[in-house]
């Protein structure tokens, strides 16, 4: 199985939030992540979609994509998000799409400093993007331990 | 029927989500609302709260406080999340409760420049609660317009 459909069925099965807000792996090109979801199940009153949906899938973006890179290295590791900070630029009325890239350098890195103490801090960010525009800028800082 | 019981209501039918993940108001006493979610369905992989899970109840307190606020003063505004952060002190292992607590001085200003230019900022901090610590820090711009 394609390491992007094994990560949609581990996002299914251990968050069963993803599942209700119906989350898919759009992408994955050994760089980039992409997931979306549907705006039904992720709608707020003003039909546009909940902050917390948009939240939600810009911080699984993240956490999926570090997720891949570990698994390439062959390590599976405990991921846990510590802080972050999310701006809303624009509402999203439709399907929303989220991106989160590797920068090769702060992932080197971050592999140097897990593998001499056994976990390691990184910072990614994701971005939503609505009609061709950034509608959502997500910054997370994620630990990762044995 | 009682603000708290309403603004349950209004919370499960304009957004889904907060029904799928079995958001319930926990008080309301004029002053501090407290929103309380069960685990099974926020778990994540490692069997503690997810993340996302933990925003969207701590960005619905910001927002359910305010739309309190404003109908106690007549008023139906609309009320968008603008920018926000949180930090995950510990982890959540069981149900969830945050509470958002308004700051007179500061919603006095606050309804001062809605009455003055029908468009108004503020910021609200939530805090959930595990165990008698804090688990969760999480701050909010929210903007209120006609």
């Amino acid at each position: 199985m394609p390491a992007a459909a094994k990560l949609e069925n581990l996002l299914h099965s251990e968050i069963p939030l993803s599942q209700a807000m119906g989350i898919r792996v759009a992408s994955y090109d050994g760089r980039c992540l992409r997931l979306a979801a549907p705006l039904a199940p992720n709608i707020n009153h003003k039909l546009t979609a909940f902050g917390g949906s948009l939240y939600s899938l810009a911080v699984l973006c993240g956490w999926g994509l570090l997720h891949l890179k570990l698994a390439e290295a062959g390590l599976h590791r405990h991921i846990v998000i510590q802080e972050s900070s999310i701006r809303y630029l624009r509402p999203v009325n439709g399907k929303m799409l989220a991106e989160c890239c590797a920068d090769e350098a702060e992932l080197s890195r971050f592999f140097q400093v897990l593998e001499k103490h056994g976990r390691a801090r990184i910072a990614l960010d994701a971005v939503i993007q609505y009609e061709g525009q950034a509608a959502v800028e997500f910054s997370g800082r994620y630990v990762v331990h044995g």
